[in-house]
C-alpha cells in the first residue's frame, strides 16, 4: 500500500481527531476469497447484463426488464427491503431496427446508429447529403436556404487519428503514485452560475433540429467521435415535450468521411436512412433498485455500494456498466451467501439514468440526504434538478442525512480495483487504507486523496456524505469500449470482476462494522471563489 | 544509409564481377522531388480508387470499371503500349447487399459480411443456430446428424485479445538494422511436392459445403479473425465449377462469441441471414493492365514496377492495395510528366488476382519470362498454375528472360519506403544502396538481403529475375487494416504515398539508365534438400 506522506497524515490526524486502528476482519476476509473466487457468479450475472437483456436505455422495454430481473437477483439472494425507487426522467426510447446506406454513386452500406431520442425515418429517407458542419447556433445562419431536401452532414471532418498507444493497459506502480498529490477544490461561482443559465445537453440539438425542419432538411447525420468504425449514439432530448422531429443518425468516422469527400470531389453522394424506433410514454419515471443488508444495531446508520445499471445501446453496455452492477450484484451474493450479520446496514443501489446526467443518484441524495434551496428565478427553478443543483445555496440536510456512513461506487469499466480516490477527505485515507490493506496482493494498493468525477457518487460529495469511487485498471475503457458499439461482453475480463468483487464485498462490511462511522467532510457551505481576478496573471 | 559488413560486400563484388558505382542522375531527383511533392496527384487517384470505385475484387463489375480507368488514365499521361492481358481466373463475383441479425432471444444487428464466392441467400434465411467447429475433413463426421434446419457456426470461438501494443507503428533503426543478416534459403523437395498433391484454399470450404448441404443445414456464419467489430470476408471458391451450394457469412468476432454464450447459456439463437450477391460469368478471365515509357535504346531491356489492383471488399481496398497502385500510377505520371527519355523501357503493371494466389503476376512470368515443365501426373498437370509450381523442374527461360532487369513490387500498405529487400541478391545490394542514397533524409536507409513473401514479385523470383519488394513502414496495416472492413482511404497517409511515389520514380530511372543491368542471380535448378533428415537432431 502507497501511504500518503507523513506530514499530510499527521495532518489529517489533527484535523479529523484521533483514528482508530479500523481491524479488518481476517476470517471474514478469507470466506469473501473463497466465496468471490471459488464459487463466483459475477460472470453469470453480467451475462444475463449484456447478452441476453443487452443494451438498457432509461425507461425502455430493455430497462424496465433489467429493474425487474435485479430485484428478482437480489431476493432470490435473501437481500431485504428489495425495492424501487422513482423519479422522473422523461420519455423511453428503443430502436426496432435501423440502417443507412450510401446509394449513389456506388452503393455500400454505412455503420449506423440512430441517435438516441430522435424519431424514426417511418420507412426509409433518401436524399443527397451536403456538408453543413453545425455545434453552436451561430452556426445555422451561413446554411439558411441551403438544406431543403437534403440530408445534412452535421459535423467538421476530423483527420483519422493513429493509435500510436496501447488500446489496453494497466496502471503503473508510478502512475498511482502520481495520484498520490492533493489537488485543491477550486469555485468559481459567476462560472456556476452562468453554467446554470447556458444550455444544456439538450439545448442545441433541439435548435438544430427546428433550424433544419424550418429550412426543408430530411434529416441529420453526424460523425464518430472515434474511429475504428465504431458508432455510439448518445443523445439527449429524453424530456417530455423535447423530442425533436427530424431523424438523425450516427455513422462510423470512416463512412462518414468518405461521404465528405466524394461530395468535395464533385459527386454529392445520395444516402438512404432507415430508423425504426419506438417511445414509451407509459411511465415517465426512472427507477432505482435498493436492497439490503439489514443491520444489527438500531442507529439506523448504513453503509452503501452502487453503480448504474442503465447504458447506452451501440452495444450491450458491458464496461460501462454492466461490470460495475454486476460487481455490486455479487458482493451483495457473497455476503449474504455469508450470512454475514453487520452491525450496519448494507445497502446495495442500481443506479437509473446515469448516461443522460447522474439522474438517479441525485434522486437519492434529494429523497434521502440533503437537499439545497431553489434559485429564485422561477424560469430556473423550474429546470431539471441536476442542471442548477451545484449553483444552489445553502445545504438542507435531511433526517437521515449523518446515517448514511460511506458509499462506494463503481462505473470505470472492467478494471481490477487498484485503489480509491478519497476525494479530499483527508481524515478517512488511513481508514480506507487499513480496509483496503488485506488486499495489496491483488493490486489495490493506492488510497489517493484526489477526486474523481463523472458518476454516481458526485452528488453525495456535493452534501458531504463521504461517496467514494474505486480506481480501476483502465483497459481499453475509454480508448474504445466507453459507449461504443464494441462495448459487448467480450470485452469484460472475469478475472478482474472476481477481484472486484471480493474487494468490494470486504470493504462493505469492514464499513459496516467499523467502531467508529468513517470521519466526513464539514457541511459544505457556499466556498470562496478561489481566485478573485479569473484572467491570466490575476493572481 | 545501414550498409552491409564490409566482408559481405566484398564477397558479393567477388561473385558478380566488378559493380560499377551506379551514378544517379542528381538534377532528375530534383525535378522528381519537385513534382511528387509539389505537384502530386497520388492522393486523386487513391481517392478515386477507394472512394469512388470501392472494393475491387477480380472479376466484378467494379474491377472491369477499375481495369478501364486504369487504362485511360495511363494514356491520360501519355504512357505508351497501355494494354491489357488476360488469363484465366474463373468468375465474378460481387455483393448487391447483405445483413445479418440475430432475431431471438433478442434482436440485434450483426457486423456481416457474405464470405467470397458463396451465393446468396435468395431472400432471407432463418433458423437456430449451432456451435459446431469444423476447421478440418475429420471435424466433419462428429457433426453428422446434427445440423439439418440449423445454421451452422463453424468456427471455434477465441478469447478476445487485448490490444497492449499499439496497433500504429513505424520501423524503428534498430529493427531496420536487424534486416541487415542474410537468411539462408531452405529446401525441402518432399514437401514441396506434398504441398501440390494437398489439398487448395477451396478444397476444404468445398468439402463443408457439400456435407453441410448433404446435411439440410441452411448456411453457415465463420468468426472474423480479428477482434474490434471488424469483417473481413476472403473466400476462394472462385473457379468454374467450384462454386459451393450454401450461403456463408463471416461476422465480427464479438458478434459471434455473444452467439456462442447464448447458445451455451440454454437460449440458441435464431439468426436471420441476408445476402444478394451477383455472380459474374461473361469473361472468365482477368486482365493485367500494362503500359510503358519506351526506352531510347534497341535493346529490348525494361525495367518494371508493379502493385496489384484488386482487393478484397470489406472496405474500399486502401491500403491493400490502393495505395500501391496509386504509387505505382503516381511514378509513371512523374515521369511522363518531366518527359524523361530512359535507355531502357519503364514498364509498369497492375496485377489482377493476387488477393486468391498471385495469379496476375504469375501469368506474367509465364507469358513473357519462363515457364516450368509440366508434372507427369495428368491430375497434377492439370491443377492452376499457382499449386504446383514451385514444384516442377526445370525452368525454361522464355525469349524475353534477360530484357527485364529489374522488378519492384509494392503491397505493404500506406506506410513510407524505408528501404528494400534485396532477395538473397548480394551482388545488388551496392547498387541498389546507390539508386537509394538521394532518400536518405526521407527514411529510405536500409538494403536488407533478406527476402519478402507474399506478393507480386515473388514468381519473378522463383525463375531468378531480379524482383524486389521495398520495405515500408508497418503503420496499422497488419494490426487492423489488411483486408479488414476498416480498409478505406482514411487511413492513407498522404505524405508516406508521396515519398513513396517519388522514391519509386527515382529508382525506376535510376535502373532504366544504369550502364550495366542489375546482378542477377543464375538460373535456378533443383537446389539440393537442405535437411536430408528433416527431424529434431536429425543434422
Amino acid at each position: 500500500m502507497i501511504r500518503l506522506l507523513a506530514a499530510v497524515s499527521a495532518a489529517a490526524v489533527l484535523m479529523a481527531g484521533p483514528v482508530q486502528a479500523q481491524e479488518v476482519d481476517r476470517a471474514a476476509v478469507n470466506r469473501i476469497v473463497d466465496q468471490g473466487f471459488n464459487h463466483s457468479e459475477v460472470m453469470q450475472t453480467a451475462a444475463h447484463l449484456t447478452d441476453r437483456i443487452g443494451g438498457r436505455m432509461t425507461n425502455s422495454p430493455q430497462m424496465r426488464e433489467t429493474e425487474r430481473w435485479a430485484q428478482e437477483r437480489f431476493r432470490d439472494w435473501g437481500l431485504s427491503n428489495v425495492r424501487t425507487e422513482g423519479f422522473e426522467f422523461g420519455r423511453g426510447w428503443s430502436i426496432v431496427q435501423s440502417s443507412a446506406r450510401m446509394t449513389s454513386p456506388r452503393p455500400i452500406a454505412l455503420r449506423a446508429i440512430p441517435v438516441a431520442w430522435t424519431p424514426g425515418t417511418n420507412g426509409t429517407v433518401s436524399g443527397e447529403v451536403i456538408l453543413a458542419p453545425m455545434a453552436t447556433p451561430g452556426d445555422l445562419e451561413k446554411w439558411r436556404g441551403k438544406l431543403a431536401g437534403k440530408i445534412v452532414l452535421i459535423s467538421a471532418p476530423t483527420v483519422a487519428p493513429d493509435p500510436t498507444e496501447p488500446a489496453f493497459r494497466r496502471l503503473t506502480d508510478a502512475e498511482l503514485a502520481e495520484r498520490n498529490v492533493y489537488g485543491q477544490p477550486t469555485h468559481n461561482h459567476a462560472a456556476t452560475e452562468r453554467g446554470v443559465q447556458s444550455s444544456s445537453r439538450d439545448d442545441f440539438p433541439l435548435r438544430l433540429d427546428a433550424f433544419l425542419a424550418e429550412e426543408g432538411a430530411l434529416g441529420w447525420i453526424r460523425m464518430a467521435y472515434r474511429d475504428g468504425g465504431l458508432v455510439h449514439g448518445a443523445g439527449y432530448t429524453h424530456h417530455v415535450g423535447r423530442t425533436p422531429t427530424l431523424p438523425g443518425m450516427e455513422i462510423a468516422a470512416e463512412d462518414y468521411r468518405r461521404l465528405v469527400r466524394l461530395s468535395i470531389a464533385g459527386t454529392a453522394p445520395t444516402v438512404e436512412m432507415m430508423s425504426e424506433v419506438r417511445f414509451h410514454d407509459e411511465d415517465i419515471n426512472a427507477y432505482n433498485v435498493l436492497a439490503d443488508i439489514p443491520g444489527t444495531d438500531r442507529s439506523g446508520e448504513y453503509v452503501m455500494a452502487g453503480a448504474h445499471f442503465d447504458s447506452w445501446v451501440a452495444a450491450d453496455g458491458a464496461v460501462d456498466n454492466a461490470a460495475g452492477t454486476a460487481v455490486v450484484m455479487e458482493a451483495a451474493r457473497i455476503l449474504r451467501t455469508l450470512n454475514v450479520r453487520p452491525k450496519r446496514t448494507i445497502r446495495f443501489a442500481l443506479w437509473n439514468g446515469e448516461e443522460q446526467g447522474l439522474f438517479g443518484s441525485l434522486a437519492y441524495v434529494d429523497r434521502h440526504l440533503a437537499t439545497r434551496a431553489p434559485l429564485e428565478d422561477p424560469a430556473l427553478a423550474a429546470l431539471p434538478n441536476n442542471r442548477t443543483w451545484r449553483a444552489r445555496w445553502p445545504i438542507q440536510p435531511r433526517e437521515g442525512y449523518s446515517d448514511l456512513v460511506a458509499y462506494f461506487n463503481l462505473d470505470n469499466g472492467s478494471g481490477r480495483i487498484r485503489g480509491i480516490n478519497a476525494e479530499g477527505n483527508l481524515a478517512a485515507v488511513p481508514v480506507l487504507e487499513d480496509w483496503l490493506e488485506p488486499f495489496a496482493s491483488m493490486g489495490a494498493t493506492t488510497v489517493s486523496p484526489r477526486s474523481a468525477g463523472g458518476t454516481d457518487h458526485v452528488y453525495l460529495q456535493t452534501v458531504g456524505v463521504p461517496g467514494f469511487q474505486f480506481i480501476q485498471d483502465p483497459l481499453d475503457y475509454s480508448s474504445r469500449l466507453h459507449h461504443s458499439s464494441l462495448d459487448s461482453y467480450d470485452h469484460l475480463k472475469p478475472e478482474d470482476l472476481r477481484q472486484a468483487a471480493v474487494i468490494l464485498a470486504s470493504v462493505l462490511l469492514s464499513a459496516a462494522n467499523s467502531d467508529e462511522p468513517l470521519p466526513r467532510m464539514p457541511l459544505p457551505t457556499r466556498p470562496t471563489d478561489t481566485d478573485p481576478f479569473p484572467f491570466p496573471g490575476g493572481n
